[in-house]
This record gives structure tokens, C-alpha cells and sequence, in this order.
């Protein structure tokens, strides 16, 4: 089972190793953007249900084996006709907010490992997990959708006013702009920004000291803290409807063109200043 | 539409401006103290009410004209007789709470920039703000209220409990101390506070910023926000009943005398330093 | 009444003594450790008691008598067999996290100054109170619990969420390591951490300064953030069955019992680097 798997991840663009049967890695590693294609979200999946169902995980770490970027938006210049319409999943969510809700109440503890760029998809992913920590120097993080005229899908409307409170929610998102280390330390989008020298060995060594502890123990401590902070479901499923019927007004799809014409999804300066790209439209 | 209401400014305290269709501008501007007088009342509404109805704008900025103060309490010294026997606003609100949960719930995004004391109302307009941002040398936050006798009447157990968590919302609210720039940021009782001198372009630039993108899905985007952030109305009208009747007792009514007898609401050391003032009673 | 408490407080482990009519302290002092016997179960339900009953008090202090312990965790060496089976308080909830839930939704206001440690049951005291203020340098407050295999059954799952959200709740218990006096500020564990010379005074000071302020107004205003913050008993209620459930298992009591034979619960090593000690295991 381990070799298989290690087998089909270089045909991926998510990779899952396992250092210890208690203690898994996932690294998003498709370059040079580490951009959200559609053909990840089954790889996503795949992944997620090996966490709910492979029962001496206790730990996973997310982390990235692209320079400069953790894991960003979806891919504009895919195909993308079938995503919007994919079937629902078992609890009626799109299969992209059910992958979120479903990581965060898997009974496993989720870390994100976050050097380079996460906007987009990449921030809902770290949302997701249980806890984040950034780079301080090489980390950025930001929800940049009302930047390109759409809601954002994946809910961090429900995740970011309950971590950070209303105000600065509102400011990270309907301002649209980069947040880095420091900032996202502050506001509490992270749990801590680590200089990037100390940040592997620090997740490291959580990950393996949280993996040490009892599983049983773990799972009803992470439910009962799941009761207290997760977002109810129907959240992100107004959030999922109202980031799809913004995409399907033409005013969202000629501002998307616009940001396509000028470089967004490519390698280069829109991606790598993706605030100022979209602050100047 | 424009002109007159450049013309009625003038003998307003509360001005409305329009930088763009886009971008307006309210600032407070009753010298010496920002006072809030029962006659600034009406013009709230009015300018809510505009907030609320012309389709165009898509942020609006507050601040201060006057040096030292952005915004502070009700005026004791006027004429309040009917403050509290207002009738309801069509949410069965009192006006008071109720133009603050209408300033949160309309559609425009609302910042709050506050430079000189920001006490009493005008911490809770501040509050009903979407975001604020503060100077870190020349702003002080706080709800002085319960060091004169009474409990605060626009909301600020439900705003600063969400906003900051229990127990330094029940310091601030508690203690009725004086919260600088420094502290009001570490307590995310703004978004930021920054350096005196940065603080108008930061929030130029960002109202700038998201008056330039699109207003269908800033509303969206901010309505989905609200419920996951926003008290119920029920915990403003329990604050307000809970401020009349305290107001309505005979020792409230000798504390406020005696702060009267002592300078408050006055020109002076006793709002200058209000902290100070209604801790040494 | 004084008196009498006076004489009955040095037989005790915690020490009750009135400053004023309106202010009193609470005091650890069960030297080395500050551990927590279950003889001091009924000590903190007295006086509990007497903050709900006696009409003039409107803060109480909680602090420590003890050189670098605030109050620790249960003694695992005293004979525990009746504490699981305590009959149930009034609201239902075991008489541990009653006491807690009582001593928050007191009228009166409730202050904990932390030097030293606070891990487990100190932990979940200092979160019962109404504000928090540590010792920069001499402070470390922890949920040590699932290093040691069990749920912690005093709610800080329900606590710390609302505090510092659920990212960093999560990281505080699923870690169970040591939070100095820096980070437990950042995190909003605690109010402030000041610098140890300061943290009696400052204490002091605001003490003072609430007990000078209108008791019915304090109740009404505590009692509207409670609306706003408190965690449903409930809450409560589940934290401890789990906490109740897990003790039970074999695989927890192995636990406990190696950190028994390595020296916890006894003055050295494992309590004076708890972190570090159930990381090891």
C-alpha cells in the first residue's frame, strides 16, 4: 500500500509520504505556480479519505515543494465547463467546501506548512486545517477573489470572522490584498509566523510530539473543540452558491478575462504581486 | 443632490463628502469635544439613510475635523428629556442601536479612522464600523460608561465580546479605562493602529482600493460575513434597556452630577483624560 | 465573620482575605507545588459560595502564595476514587466545572494573576475568571492533559476556542506544552503579560479602580457579556464526561502511571518542565 502509493504520487501533483505510520506529509508540488487545476481535486480527495480511513494517523502536515508558492487559486485557464456542477457529496456541499469541512472535522490533527503564496483555494486549504503556521519572510496569504469580482467559495467568510473577528475579517477580504507573515501572525489568520530558518524544524517537531500522544484522546479533545469553532455546514454552502452566481455574471467573467489578458495564471508579475495586480484593474 | 448637501453641511456637525460616486466620506466636526449633542441624532439617520439608498457608493470613511477627538458621548449637559422616548425604528430598535446595526448591515463597507478619543457613542459607531484603523500616538478607544454609573447603550458587550474575546472585553468594558493606540490593536479592538502620519493615505488607499471593485459582489461577499460575525439585535435592545434602566436610578443620576460638578462634558482635564477622571470618583 | 475566616485560613489550602468590603484575594497556598488536592474541592465551592452571597464584594483576586506555581493539576497521588462520582451541583454539571461555570457567571468580577504555573485545573480556574493578567517572565500556563492521555474536564476545549479561536485552541491542548508569558498574551490566554515587577500593581490598581464603580452596574454589564461569551453548559457537561471517559481507559491509566514512576506530580523535573516531560514519553 505505501509503495503504490509512492508509486502514483510522481504521476500527481499531490504528493502523501508517510515518516511514521502516526505521522503523514502532503506537499503540493506542481510548478511553477503550485496552481489549483481541476484534475487536483480527485487527488484532494483521494487523500482526505485516506486520512478519514487509515486508522494509526493521528498527524498531517500540508506542505509545499514549489519555490515561492504554498498552493493558490484554481487554474482560469483549464477547463473548467464541470467543475461548478460536479455531483454533491454525502453531506450535500460541492465537493470542494465538503473536502474543507470533511479535513476539519477528521479526527486526525491537520498542521499547514505555509512558505510562499497562499491566496485562493490555498487559503481555504490552510483554513481548513487545524492549525497553520507561516514563514515569516517567504509566507503570504490572502483571499483575493472580490479583487477579481467573485465571492470567494470555500468559506472563509465563515472561517476568517470566527478566527480573527469581524473587522479584520472584512478587511482581508474585501480588500482582496496580499497578507504577509507578520500580519497574518497579528490578526490570527496563523497560528504563529516562525522565521523561515526555524519553521520546518518546529512543525516537525509538533507534528511528532502530537503523534506521540493517544489517539483516542486526540479525536474527543479535537470534537470537543470542533463543537465550540467549526462553522455550521449551511455557511458554506451559501458561501459555495454565492461564489457561483457571481461567476456567472458577465461583469465577474470580463473582469476575469481582464486579469487573464494581463498575465493572471501565468508565471510573472500578476501571480507573484497578486494584491497589486488586482488593485490595479 | 451634491450641492445641497454641501450647503446643509455647514451647519451640521456631521458632513458628508463625496471623493467619488463611489467613496464618500462622513467627518465629525463639532469642536471643541465631538461631543455627540441629541441633535446630532437626525443627522446620523440621514446620512445611514443615504448610505442605504444611492445605489453608487461602495465605501464610506469616517473621521474627525476636530484635533484631539474623533468622536466621544452623549452631551449631559444638553437637553435629553426625549432622548430616551424616541420612538423605535422599524426594527422595534431603539434609534440609537438601531442606526448602528443598519450602518453594519447595509451594503456599503464602512471604515472607521480614528485619530483623538473615540469614547462612549463614538466607540460604538466605531464598532458598527466594518473595519478601523487607528493613529498609534493620537487615538484612545474606550467605553467609559460604567465608571459614571451606567451601562452602555449601543452594543459594546456584543461588539468588543466577538471582537476580542470575554475577558478583555470585560476589562475594557469593566475597567472604563483609556485604551491607546498600542493596546487597542494587541486587543483587536481596531484592525491596526499605525503611525500618525501614514494612517490618512493607509486608509485612502484602501477605500480607494474597494470602491474600485465590484459592489454586487462586495455586498455578497459582506452579507455572508455578517452572519457569521454580527450579535443578534436582541443583545443591542437587552443593552439598551439595561442602559435606561441604570440610567434611571438615583445613585447613576448623583455619580453623572458629580462628574458634571467636576468638568465633564467640558473643555479640560476631565475629557482629556476621562480614564483618569471617572476612576477618581 | 472576618475573623473567623482568618483563623479557619491557615488550615486551609486556600486563604481568603478581604482588602475592603468591595475587594477580596484569593490565595494558593498548598506549598511546593500548589497542587491540586481534592480536599481543596470544597475550599473553592466555600468560597464560591461566599462570592455569590455576600453583598458587598465586587472583584476578588485570585493569586498565589507559592514560588513558581499559580495552581496546578490534580494530585494523581491522593485517593481520587470519589471525585469521578461526586454527586451533581444544582445545574446538573459535576462540581468541578459547576464551580467553574458559577464562579463566571458571578455578579462579582473575577481577576486571576498568574506567577507561575498554571497547568490543568489552575489552567481552567484562571479561564473561569473574568480577565487574566501574567508575569511575563515567571508565567506558563498549559493544558498539559493529552500528553498525559486524557481529555482536560474543566472546558478549556470550549474556553480557549472563544478566546484565540480554533486554530490556536487547538495547538494549546493537542501540544499540551508549556505557553510562557509572551505567547499566552499574543494568543489572548491571558489579558497581559506584564512585566513581573509591575503585575501586583497593576492588578492592584484595577481592582481598586472596579471596586470604586457601581455593583448593580458591574452585574448588569457582566451579565450582557456573558450573553455574548460564555460557552452553553453543556459544553461544559461533555468536556467532563469525556474527561471522565477517557480516565478510564488502560491505556491512559499506563500513561499516568509511567509519569508517575518518572516523577510527576512531585516536586522536580516533571512539574518544573511539564512541557518537555509528557512530550517524552
Amino acid at each position: 500500500m505505501k509503495n503504490a502509493t509512492r508509486r502514483g504520487a510522481s504521476m500527481k501533483q499531490i504528493h502523501l509520504t508517510r515518516p511514521s505510520p502516526h505521522y503523514w506529509r502532503v506537499t503540493f508540488n506542481h510548478p511553477p505556480l503550485n496552481i489549483f487545476g481541476p484534475e487536483m481535486l480527485p487527488q484532494v480527495n483521494e487523500i482526505i479519505t485516506a486520512i478519514e480511513t487509515e486508522e494509526q494517523v493521528k498527524v498531517v502536515v500540508f506542505d509545499s515543494a514549489v519555490e515561492g508558492f504554498f498552493l493558490i487559486h484554481l487554474d482560469f485557464l483549464a477547463k473548467l465547463d464541470d467543475l461548478a456542477h460536479l455531483p454533491p457529496g454525502p453531506t450535500g456541499l460541492h465537493p470542494w467546501p465538503e473536502m474543507l469541512v470533511r479535513l476539519s472535522r477528521s479526527s486526525v490533527v491537520s498542521i499547514a506548512l505555509i512558505r510562499g503564496r497562499a491566496t485562493g483555494m490555498g487559503s481555504e486549504l490552510a483554513l481548513a486545517c487545524d492549525m497553520r503556521f507561516a514563514s515569516r519572510e517567504k509566507a503570504i496569504l490572502s483571499q483575493f477573489e472580490v479583487g477579481a469580482g467573485f465571492v470567494p467559495g470555500g468559506g472563509p467568510m465563515a472561517q476568517l470572522s470566527r478566527l480573527m473577528g469581524r473587522g479584520r475579517a472584512l478587511e482581508v477580504i474585501l480588500s482582496a490584498d496580499d497578507v504577509p507573515g507578520d500580519l497574518a501572525e497579528l490578526y490570527g489568520y496563523v497560528n504563529r509566523s516562525l522565521p523561515d530558518a526555524d519553521l520546518d524544524a518546529f512543525v516537525d517537531a509538533l507534528a511528532t510530539r502530537i503523534a506521540s500522544f493517544d489517539k483516542q484522546t486526540i479525536m474527543d479533545t479535537k470534537r470537543l473543540v470542533n463543537v465550540a469553532s467549526l462553522p455550521p455546514d449551511m455557511e458554506f454552502e451559501s458561501g459555495w452558491n454565492a461564489c457561483v452566481a457571481s461567476m456567472a455574471r458577465p461583469a465577474t467573467q470580463k473582469r476575469i478575462k481582464s486579469l487573464i489578458d494581463r498575465g493572471f495564471c501565468k508565471p510573472g508579475d500578476a501571480e507573484n504581486h497578486l494584491g497589486d495586480f488586482v488593485g490595479q484593474l
